[in-house]
């Protein structure tokens, strides 16, 4: 790939990257996949050291995931990353997984933004974090699909989850991956097993912090007329909702992937 | 390496792979060590898929680490192991972490046993399980340091966990690593950051399953002589007892290796 502000990276899915049926969890998919927009910016030179050094970070505000198939244990992969277009306040950056023969598997989404990390607020995007990708620059960044809103009488099931030390990254920060756990987590086994996912929209809105504990909150699925099943989803704590989600499901015994 | 016995791989940790001080989590250190003892029983023919058509599958049932230096974020490093002996049940099987002047960073003595996964009771390991590795067959494997016993009253902090579907393999059994995570949650935030883990006994005695609710317990921190602390842990459920292990610690402002 010869263009500037698309990167990518090889990977083997691992055991330890899968879930019970062997197929990679949406959680290390996602890991995987943003390490390439790390590994993109520290080859400009702009990466987290630099922007640790100004107070700043980057943080995915909003994703919207296409699944045809997710990888499974020992399938070599193609992870790609593209810093697409951007505006003074968010940028537009896309992900891709490609299998071996360079079929796309999966398609990300995402809105990225900066924040001042000690006034824990957005700032415009500084431009010398932007200018190396040659990106384009936009009136409006593309809009990706809001989570559909639920109201509390909807909620069927909530599990609750403490915020462990293993949870933070080195910006102490909780991982992203570990929202998508907590919201999966919170439907049943048997539903889990018996469902793929094949589209997930998501928008972060509050930080969730060491030591809080937060509910996973999900309605029951409701059955939609194409066969796939959709939940909803709030990561909710003291009163506050950290997350919102949209997840759409295939029954596995329709699906022709596996 | 030309040892049959012996097998290797490059790793680069990622920063997924990694806590808030950088370096790598034990939890995820010992998957992608175990990583290599499953690859080299697959290059024989005699990995997970063969032991599974016989109903069987390997266990550790004690680990013995000790740590020089755990590696960091982006670090390049080799993961090494070896079948060393066996007897009858029992397989002594070490592994290594070197960085990549070939220094040994990390070293791992571990006790496997074969498991009938129907029975789940533990039977004679299978000769050709084990005759591709050329192994030393010995009367006795070594015995690794057991974990210091203590009381129910020395239990200074307890943490709760329940057990959930993404800790679980696709054995359906929940992954070694989700162990050592829960050990050391136990402990305050102030003595995971000023701690470095230096040496760990760890025992498993009962199977943990989804949804079961498990307490991590540990004692108070224990000056030793030499600078470095010892904590104690139980993994408990149903007053039967899952794990047991003693963790030792070096203070961070005392130590030469970062």
């Amino acid at each position: 790939m010869t263009q500037q502000n698309r990167y990518d990276e090889e990977h083997k899915i691992q055991y330890y990257e899968t879930d019970l049926t062997g197929k990679v969890t949406l959680g290390m998919l996602i890991n995987m996949l943003v390490l390439t927009s790390y590994d993109q910016a520290d080859s400009f030179g702009v990466g987290t050291d630099y922007m640790l050094s100004k107070g700043y970070g980057w943080v995915i505000a909003q994703y919207e995931i296409d699944i045809k198939r997710l990888p499974r244990d020992h399938e070599k992969v193609r992870l790609v990353t593209e810093a697409t277009s951007n505006n003074r306040y968010f940028a537009y950056r896309q992900f891709f997984l490609e299998d071996d023969q360079g079929n796309e598997l999966v398609h990300v989404d995402t809105i990225c933004v900066v924040m001042d990390l000690t006034a824990r607020k957005m700032v415009a995007i500084p431009d010398d974090a932007v200018a190396p990708y040659h990106s384009e620059v936009v009136k409006r960044i593309p809009r990706l699909s809001r989570p559909a809103s639920f109201e509390e009488s909807d909620v069927a099931a909530t599990k609750t989850y403490r915020v462990r030390y293993f949870d933070l990254d080195s910006n102490h920060h909780v991982n992203n991956s570990h929202y998508f756990d907590w919201m999966m987590d919170a439907l049943d086994e048997e539903f889990l097993i018996h469902h793929e996912l094949c589209h997930l929209a998501i928008r972060f809105e509050n930080e969730v912090r060491y030591g809080h504990v937060v509910k996973s909150e999900v309605t029951a699925p409701v059955n939609n007329e194409d066969g796939t099943a959709t939940t909803h989803h709030h990561i909710m704590g003291n009163d506050e909702r950290y997350a919102e989600a949209t997840l759409t499901w295939r029954p596995l015994s329709a699906t022709t992937v596996d």
